[in-house]
């Protein structure tokens, strides 16, 4: 946790702020071992982040004063995420590594390789998701909370909702064999689609092209959804 | 496992492979199911792969014939990792994705905010190392095993070790808020240096880029190691 993240609720008039769910205060405790006095790097969701003094800490609350929030947030990652729903071992670490990245949007879609059970996971709860993607933000000294949607079903999704996602962007569809290289430092919106482990399916690839994404690759190597994830971005930032 | 990793020694007279230890066998069970005839992904270690047949699979062995054993593997990274060693866990999944990623020369490296006690981690023992190595090369379909070295102490590795690491490479010494981003793309070999969480300590920051390493960054959010080494590698390469 390199930025302890406020919401908004959390500031009381007079300057002051109070945070009292297990969670951070547990980690002011464990990891940061604050105590009263210290200046701990703070930032409320969606705003500016900076410093604060922490002026009390208890088992019930913990009470900052001084905040002094005069950085922006670092910029965005201009690339909405659509993503197979990955096994939710993987999609918990891989939320917090987007997020970390600067990923702003990201879906969770069905395709044909992703087993049906995933979706009824207690990971996808929407609490669980939320604190995924807090994890990512405090990790990366970001305050603003990336949008998630879900959609359970490919073709629905490619149909209706992927052409209004694809206005004003370019969509890029990773996969392997692609003829394209990832292309590299982009700074237009773009739509990045990933597979699943096992990628998607033929008819998924013509459908998606057809929708007009543009495919890509990463070279050679096959590498775990996660990697993946991580490196695509990397190279696209 | 995109591909099952053949050691030399499994190659028998006559065209042969044979694979008898767990894991590999528990792998053809479980993961692709295999029964016999099914045609295969296969390579030997250090050289090529291809396809070979499944002849026989009982508890004790599998064995195959038809090897046809006729592409290289994919091209290396020109990237010599130098890593803070990271705890335990995050040491096994990071071996996984360099690996997987091309590396083939990684150094695990103590600094001051390495906890003393991960060098007494039994995720350090050859074998294990071994094994998550020949992860990475089966997920990535490569054959060529990374060769690992430990330096448990910083300076004599820097004074001692360091100089002729660099001979003829470029020392990329990755920190937060160094002047150069990170380069995209790299043909020249490299010898990457990446702290631990919480970074190089400011003496250790001093002494690298004395000895030659330029300092490159990834920008203003701070990564998990994990996402970091991912995240560099794939701009390297």
């Amino acid at each position: 946790m390199n930025l302890i993240l406020l919401d908004p609720a959390d500031l009381t008039t007079g300057g002051l702020a109070r945070v009292s769910d297990p969670r951070r205060l547990r980690h002011l405790r464990e990891v940061h071992r604050a105590t009263p006095g210290d200046r701990l790097t703070v930032g409320v969701r969606d705003g500016r982040w900076g410093t604060a003094r922490l002026a009390t800490l208890d088992t019930q609350a913990a009470l900052f004063s001084e905040l002094v929030l005069d950085r922006p947030p670092p910029p965005p990652l201009p690339v909405h995420l659509v993503l197979a729903l990955p096994r939710p071992r993987m999609l918990a670490r891989t939320l917090e590594h987007v997020t970390a990245l600067g990923v702003k949007q990201i879906t969770l879609l069905h395709t044909r390789r992703v087993e049906k059970s995933y979706w009824q996971s207690p990971e996808l709860a929407p609490a669980k998701i939320h604190d995924h993607l807090v994890l990512g933000l405090e990790q990366a000294r970001d305050t603003v909370l990336p949008t998630l949607s879900c959609e359970p079903r490919f073709k629905p999704f490619v149909e209706d909702r992927l052409p209004g996602l694809l206005a004003g962007k370019q969509g890029l569809l990773a996969h392997p064999g692609m003829d394209e290289a990832c292309p590299r430092g982009i700074h237009r919106p773009s739509v990045l689609l990933v597979g699943p482990e096992g990628g998607f399916i033929a008819y998924e690839v013509e459908c998606l092209l057809a929708a007009g994404c543009q495919g890509i690759h990463l070279g050679e190597r096959i590498l775990r959804v996660e990697t993946a994830v991580t490196a695509l971005l990397a190279r696209l930032g």
